[in-house]
């Protein structure tokens, strides 16, 4: 059997911008609805486990160890495609996600969530202020 | 004229879980097409602001201030809705963007950025691998 190859990719792992403890914040999202469902930390294990295995593994702060979303729930996420931003420091994973991704029942983490806040007004097609508003 | 109140909301000072830079992260997300545009980095004082002034603060952890998103490059961010997840420690900013999110010019900071994964196969309606692929 060939030895199964258990680094991140060197080129990737060149790219990421890690925090002091090691970690990248992980934006998961739905890849169809486009519904932003949690967000998680990953290492550079956490991450190959992402992109080799199909599913996605975080880094559990609180626990201190590997979480592959879904084992204990069955709330499994699924993934579609990963990606890093501009500047190394953050990963968004879009996923199919079975059932509720939040462990409280509800499907995204921010469904109960919402604080008051002034709201702008609409943007004009064109990206201006004002479309919605009197003139 | 009356005295600005420049605390942020008790009730939500105290749901929020920092980490030991005072910082909680906030994904920044285009509200009708539901692009993932970037992740910010928030304390207190950018919370109130983007709260209460219909344009999304962030702190800078490189430049070490305040940086109301557009102020240089115009490319301004403006609120239509903010929400806390679960445990505290995430925000969900979803804006009306003015040109590009990223200081690269792409729409979003993830456009570049796609890794290789291993894609799973696609699930069911009820939420099963299998949809898609053979049985």
């Amino acid at each position: 059997m060939p030895t199964p190859d258990l680094h991140l990719d060197p080129s990737i792992a060149a790219r990421l911008r890690r925090d002091a403890a090691g970690l990248v914040p992980a934006v998961v999202q739905q890849h169809d609805t486009g519904e932003v469902l949690m967000l998680g930390w990953m290492d550079d294990e956490a991450l190959r486990r992402t992109l080799t295995e199909g599913r996605v593994t975080f880094w559990s702060r609180s626990r201190g160890e590997y979480w592959r979303k879904g084992d204990t729930s069955g709330h499994t996420q699924h993934v579609r495609s990963v990606a890093l931003d501009c500047d190394g420091d953050t990963l968004l994973v879009r996923v199919d996600q079975v059932g509720a991704a939040c462990h409280t029942g509800d499907r995204t983490c921010f469904d109960a969530g919402d604080l008051a806040a002034v709201v702008a007004p609409a943007l004009s097609p064109g990206g201006e202020p004002g479309r919605d508003g009197p003139v």
